[in-house]
């Protein structure tokens, strides 16, 4: 990304971006769920045409079909709010292979890898919006992204601490110095292949889906094992915790327009051309009124954290570039998250107002190591924001202790307590309050950290 | 702060900021020691021209002068490497008025309040860069605002949950609702108004180092007590820390160029302009060589926490937009803080390019609930970062804890302990390690919690 690159693709006025050839229209991406599905009973092209909403089926995979780590999944489809399931789930064994310089790779990814160097695991899922063509795209393409960018400094990850030059030849006799000064381990190579495969994956979507006529965008939430470490890395509100028998460690952190406020009314600030008149960047309690003018009322901008009282002009009626609250919150209007990827072309309704400048496709990434945790039933549970709208925390972690200390021999035990959870999303078990019942897409993994090397994808 | 504001304030090529009168040039503003420092025993007006490093006085209040609650100072000038203490220091009470619509205010801080409607104290150190001149214009200063800002907003504060509307006209009969959702609480005003006051006295330091040809900046941590809360405000790299008898809790972050990079890079990435092509953003392991073009080294942009490598181009020679390590680090080779108040005229040397675009003047603010610790010896210890690059937290809760065991019934013992806590950065009672010794500016306040309401400014 070149500097000036923000202003040239967002702003009025500036130079136009380069016109890109105009080929032909590629074909649009054909809706399919996780392959890993295959072979579980519902037809896996079509939404279930004769389902009621009390009737959704709850999915996962055959039984014959083992996941790495043996890990369980489970997802439903919503309520009849749209016609396909816009969440999409993808995993699998991550073959790292050392890359000579000069050499092209033509290896795929998901195949028998006889040249592999390292090799991790990878669970995602992708909570789609607008269509379910960007998540179909992220499960499709963010792994390859992803190899990708753990190949070109796998190199550096070999040692403790990376070196310098990743060609091995230091320039200044100094350089390992520096390194540990700034304190650099090998698992931040990871954390900055994570970020980068998640732009270039993003850059991915925009392109496909300029070229296919399609639009949407979707949220992604990944982990990946490599060498001892499990890499959570998150871009809008699913969420991954980690359950142990006697604690629960929250792997990830929601990105939504409430969380990230200050950083989109900053942008704001710094580009109010991005309104176009149409919004305000303040926050208010609530939308003011014509009634309100002239009065103090609570109000925040950018750069504060507390809340002060300011004078309402007929400016501040516009409407709010975040609004609402909780669930309800949105951004301009429109979305619900501030990170993701996808979305390249959506805009407020009936306006030319764009989203994208005020989205990050970049993840917050965690880590755990899994070496260093004196493993009991310790468990990771993945889901969509379906689950966490209806269960906290404490809930989820509950059920699962309690379901594992009943079936500590079945094998099957990891897939029917993801199902088990999505259950209790349906107002039958109990679990959740009365009347918290989910009518969203919702999809679950469940990692059991105990079960390291066993199982993998593909067989 | 108009939108756009800050394109005209900074970027070359923007319509020109409106031309201020040019009055006449007011006088410098006067050097001098915190006001509760007179009678301590040396000459206020001016350093000890005849001190030796090794021999630097440690000064504190006289004997019969008490601080808000009883709290005891200590500062000690720098080995020579400024002419004047660049710290400075305020401390005192607030009281706040309940403001009528309309009528102007004409009272002084820090007098006899007759008509005071709250109140509570207030504690602060300034840390100059540049000269002194800023951090007494911010001692002089930051109450003042805060005071202003305070009482633009003490009736909200009254409530636990401040109402939609200060003048208590309710427009929409849902408004507490609308303040409920948001979780607005009476703590956010006071958050809010410290945010605010460092902006404005921000805002006034500026005007009057302009107005009398001065130059400088100032970091600042200010300590408010009110109704039963501690709210410690921070924007620079000084520390406030809660010793206890069995914890330590940090009440403030630093704010420097290492602890808020991927904010500096993102405006370097946004307005490369700032940069005039003098500096690279991106972070390196060290700064580069000939050598380096070519190869592939670490380095990081503005929207990675891990790290990667790039293959050097020549443009990577240049000097980095943050460079340095630990104490070392500077922002465009010339700053070693990203948060504080003052340094509007502030260029790299030698060049256009200027400092403030990338400087914050909102602090960072904790609140501490007084009213609910269960009061032991619970003292507050804030210092400028002389004290800090030489003690730990623990040893200086270490020394904090045995002091005040030993030293049960000295009345002056909280002012003893800060000159203790200076007396150990300067290699002779050896709390500090082998050769840890502070040659910088240090000042000291240690604040007791369980004599809240003891003592007052003043007399």
């Amino acid at each position: 990304m070149s500097a000036g690159w923000f202003r040239r693709r967002f702003l009025p006025g500036g130079p136009l971006p380069e016109p890109q050839p105009a080929g032909p229209r590629s074909s649009p991406v054909p809706y399919h769920r996780p392959r890993f599905l295959r072979g579980s009973g519902s037809s896996p092209g079509a939404p279930d045409a004769s389902r009621r909403p009390d009737s959704r089926p709850v999915r996962s995979p055959a039984r014959g079909r083992t996941l790495p780590w043996n890990a369980g999944y489970a997802e439903i489809i919503n309520a009849e709010k749209s016609e396909f399931n816009e969440d999409q789930a993808a995993c699998g064994k991550l073959c790292i292979r050392r890359c000579e310089f000069g050499i092209e790779e033509d290896q795929e990814w998901l195949t028998v890898c006889p040249e592999e160097f390292l090799t991790g695991h990878y669970w995602a899922l992708f909570d789609g919006h607008g269509g379910p063509a960007a998540a179909i795209l992220a499960a499709n393409t963010l792994h390859s992204c992803l190899r990708r960018q753990l190949e070109a400094v796998v190199e550096g990850m070999m040692a403790s601490q990376p070196p310098m030059h990743l060609s091995g030849r230091c320039v200044c006799s100094s350089d390992p110095q520096f390194v540990e000064e700034k304190g650099i381990r090998a698992e931040d190579l990871v954390i900055g292949a994570l970020e980068s495969a998640f732009q270039e994956c993003d850059d991915v979507i925009g392109r496909e889906l300029e070229a296919s006529g399609q639009v949407g965008g979707c949220t992604a939430l990944v982990a990946v094992s490599l060498q001892g470490k499990l890499y959570v890395a998150n871009a809008g509100d699913s969420r991954a915790i980690l359950v142990r028998r006697d604690e629960i460690r929250v792997l990830s952190s929601e990105f939504t327009p409430e969380t990230e406020r200050q950083r989109i009314q900053q942008l704001a600030f710094i580009y109010p051309e991005l309104l176009a008149d149409e919004f305000t960047r303040l926050e208010f309690p609530r939308r003011l009124k014509g009634d309100d003018v002239g009065q103090k009322v609570l109000f925040r901008d950018h750069h504060m954290n507390g809340w002060s009282y300011k004078q309402v002009e007929k400016s501040d009626l516009k409407y709010p570039l975040i609004h609402g609250q909780g669930r309800q919150a949105r951004l301009l209007g429109t979305l619900a998250v501030s990170r993701g990827l996808g979305d390249h072309q959506l805009t407020v309704l009936d306006t030319n107002i764009q989203l994208k400048p005020f989205l990050l496709a970049i993840p917050q990434v965690t880590v755990l190591d899994v070496d260093q945790l004196a493993l009991q039933e310790d468990v990771v549970v993945m889901a969509t924001d379906g689950l966490w709208d209806v269960l906290s925390n404490e809930q989820v972690a509950q059920l699962v202790r309690s379901f594992l200390t009943r079936n500590r021999e079945d094998p099957h035990r990891f897939s029917e307590l993801a199902k088990m959870l999505i259950h209790s999303t349906q107002g039958k078990d109990g679990a959740a309050g009365e009347g918290q019942v989910s009518y969203d897409d919702i999809s679950v993994f469940v990692i059991p950290l105990h079960n390291q090397g066993q199982g993998s994808c593909g067989h």
